[in-house]
């Protein structure tokens, strides 16, 4: 049996997991539907040809009796209170990252979800489900490098428009790192330094880019993570695991290679959404087989606490040019 | 709704694809399955709880009302039969390569197809559907590297058996090659030599092995495919385009880069199962996808012919040492 | 004490071999100098201020009681005599290729060097010293892929111009893989066979290009050489060598990677003079070694007189469309 | 006229540079030596067949009139007091690293280098020689990347003895980084900071291992070393620059690149004797040349001045944990 999703919010990462659940994935369908511009909630069913409801608010969708599991597509402000309803309505839920827009939010998500005795919640990072990762937190697992020790990263984009201000390095860019990193090391940050480089003269004025951002983890593993959101060439995620003996690098996406105009290439993307589309499959199909099985797995609300936790140090960091110590709670032991 | 699926042939590569049908892919499923041995047939069913039926034969299968399309996967020599019936049925079919064991078996089934007036065939070729060699056949299409003039091409095997003779090297082995290149090139063989390089002491007595496949087009391209299939090192495919303005390589399978004990290096595969595993999803897919589209699409009953007449060429220029002439008939226009 | 040099010859390669005599290398000065054009020779002495006697033509220049040792870089045709004469005189000799442009004539080269008794030729071949191709020879020779089967290679251009004519492609270009294939598989050539892809349209009318030579040698390696000067995007020299358990690979010159313009790349050289200029100081350094030791090493007489008559068996080879025996007679003992 | 070498040491290094001299380079002669154990010196005269004199000292090597130039290659503590002594004789003077043990030795130098007027002195730093360095400072230079804003660099080290102390990770491993960077950058440094990640366990007990060090410039460009001398898989050293529109890496050294046991490998030099072979070659010859043109150029006091602050910085910021301000004099204009 299919599991019957509603869908809160078709903007357009609502537009692309509703296309997902019903022409990618198997054993979903989307049932009912909201958004805060309900017009285009009805055409979204309209143009997809969806056997769904519109529902005037996320609360209707997560309370409609035929509704299994929901995903919070929303504006981001507003998805602790789809997650919370949902958690309370027993539902199972995917949400799209953050899963708060403040850490206490996101701890109160984990308290009700401990309360409620079971996991309902996958937040939408994607990255623990790319295939160069899991490769790469394979070769680790599998001892080939011995105990990391330190990691180089790099998060670049070509370029930003005016609406990105300095903090979204953090809250919008570094956030998968803080995500992805924790997961790839099954370690916790304890503090975090931020450095700005000279600045590049393709950023706007607004805008202070490139940033590093350096991290220290629970065993000690230093992380730099380079934030260059002009870079121009590509959009280029790059991850060096320097273990004790031996390195591990991400790899390149996959390329033709060529010999033409006195250069030996291969392309770089340009476009982020070619990056990782195959990764956003994959998490949103582990959500629908874990709600089938019984079995909510993937990234936890503990994991988007502690993304919100980093991340609130790191904006601390940027500001004061200190270094920042990251304090979590302890871990629940409901989350293993 | 699902397309109804009859299978016949329940051995290694039957019970790949009902498990691909059943539980990867979508908008299919398996309601009927026969196999020379019936108990393994019973057992495939129950081993994977399917709801379908078990029928005495093929024909059978072909003709249970609800099968609206079938799958030959039952051995070589009885592919013809099976694919026959099913045109006189007029029921979709995918076959596993070969088409028949004999160019005048495929000339038949081209024959019977074309007679029959709309495509039912797709062979089981899944090469087209690599997504390095489509990537591939987009640089050459887009113009990047002009007119291909020359393709150096590898086909790598580790090891082989002591079943494995001199002559599978072109049935077995190159056969892909055969298929895949010319839909790579939009060409036609006209010529093929085949050279015996000094042969490899880790092959057994009986085995020419490594062998040179010069292959001529009718645009007059020259392909040179070496196939090696006691290489010891790794299942490698290499193919490699020159072009008027520059050249194109088939993408090497994306790997972890390692820096380790003194090299800096890539896994290369062992097991050929690893290398294509994406492009038989794929290729069942859209064997699906067309079927209830009502558009049968893939590679056709034609390009199975024609790999079969280059197949018997490439035999015969094993046997005389001699440049041997590939005579292909015209193509129907029903084959575009 | 430096070795003293008279250069037969003060064309382009003459004049580059003197400038390295004088600037680059160790151990010799250039003492005498004659061209067919005295008054460039004379230019050359003036321009490079060198402490050298202009001479009437290459008989003096071999006689003069103050030569050690001879640099033959003159016009082709005339390199037999001069090398015969140095011979006559007993003096060492250092002859660009061709060493004679006819097969009979090396033979009477090396003829007279055998009846000399000891050996004092040196020609002019580069690429045994280039470092890449020593390194591939030492990967061979260390057993690290076992006996080499095949070799796979490539000799691009990016253009030629219009007096380049298609058995150019033998005697200009192929004959560096002529001799440096020989000596890096330590085996001579038994046949070839030459076929013509479909031609480029960036050639001249007159011109077959691209060409594909096939080689066999008396340990039964297939050798396949891609021969093609209008290759519009470099110079490119490629060659692999597959081995019974593995394959290794001719090192790409060493360049800066570079992420730029969607694209990860590294530049490929245009200009043939920049891809072995080391090589050609390593040479003649051996040269000039050789003889201050007594000991003239390197690419030998027998060497030139086998590259040319597989050189000669190319020709053939292109004219007839037929697979061509390559015969050379017994390797005299003085060879080694 | 060759030039006439006074060397003071004959260790390790100074035999290297006095083998050098007399077999590899163009018109240098050892006329001179010296070794605090005089036996030595003279076996090393007598071993390598030397028309040198030995002198009871370096300050008899310096004033022997025959000597036009001295190589200083002995014991770092007394290097200060030749070069001095060097500069006093007006004569021109290759020192060997450090130039002086302190900042203030080195200051010392370059004042009494600036009283003399003219250029004497130029230190071992051989980086700036070595090819890919060249081709990557070309390719910045060049306007190809951009302004730099980041560097990410790596120096490993197989494994240390018990001799290497943490303050060595400076005094040892970085320096040629603090050399080579203000050169490729042409900027200097204003700040450090050290951390240092979880310790490896394949480090001996006192030695922290490893450390990464980060560097600010004038211009604000960042720079992070990793220095991680028990890395055990290679003698590693990486340099990437992130331009404003690019990324530039450091060549890895030239290898056959492998096909075998299931890897696609390049070699990774072990012995950093090995790495840096033949810029040791060209910055001798260098000096050489620039004597003998009246012209010393390459690393000057100044820079060794430089790089001796800087280093100093460190080993407070190694100390401290904190960032340390890296306080240089104003150039004098004599240093351009």
């Amino acid at each position: 049996m299919s599991l019957k999703l509603g869908v809160i919010g078709t903007g357009a990462i609502g537009q692309d997991h509703i296309r997902r659940c019903s022409q990618t994935l198997l054993n979903s369908q989307v049932v009912a539907v909201t958004d805060i511009n309900l017009a285009q909630a009805a055409k979204v069913v309209a143009d997809l040809n969806l056997a769904a409801e519109v529902y005037p608010d996320g609360h209707a969708v997560i309370n409609a009796p035929d509704v299994e599991a929901i995903l919070v597509t929303s504006w981001g402000p507003s998805h602790e209170e789809y997650v919370l309803a949902a958690i309370a309505a027993g539902k199972p839920v995917f949400c799209e990252k953050p899963l708060a827009v403040t850490a206490q939010g996101c701890r109160r998500i984990v308290d009700a979800e401990v309360a409620h005795g079971t996991r309902l919640v996958q937040v939408g990072f994607m990255r623990p489900y790319d295939e160069g990762y899991r490769a790469l937190k394979a070769v680790i697992d599998n001892g080939q490098i011995g105990e990391p020790l330190m990691l180089h990263c790099a998060h670049r984009n070509p370029r930003v428009g005016e609406h990105y201000k300095t903090d979204m390095a953090i809250t919008d860019t570094l956030i998968h790192e803080l995500d992805v990193l924790r997961w790839l090391l099954a370690d916790d940050y304890v503090s975090v330094q931020v450095v700005f480089p000279r600045k590049t003269s393709k950023a706007l004025a607004h805008l202070r880019d490139p940033q590093i951002v350096l991290l220290e983890t629970a065993k000690g593993t230093r992380i730099d993570v380079e934030v260059f959101v002009n870079c121009q060439y590509g959009y280029d995620i790059q991850c060096e695991v320097v273990g004790e003996t031996g390195i591990a690098r991400l790899p390149e996406p996959s390329q033709v290679q060529l010999r033409s105009e006195a250069k030996l290439s291969n392309a770089i993307l340009m476009d982020w959404k070619d990056r990782f589309i195959a990764a956003y499959d994959v998490e949103l199909q582990a959500f629908i087989d874990g709600v089938r099985a019984g079995q909510v797995g993937g990234p936890s609300a503990w994991d988007g606490f502690a993304a919100a936790v980093a991340a609130d140090a790191c904006l601390d960091a940027q500001q004061s040019g200190q270094i920042v110590r990251i304090e979590l709670p302890e871990r629940p032991r409901f989350y293993g």
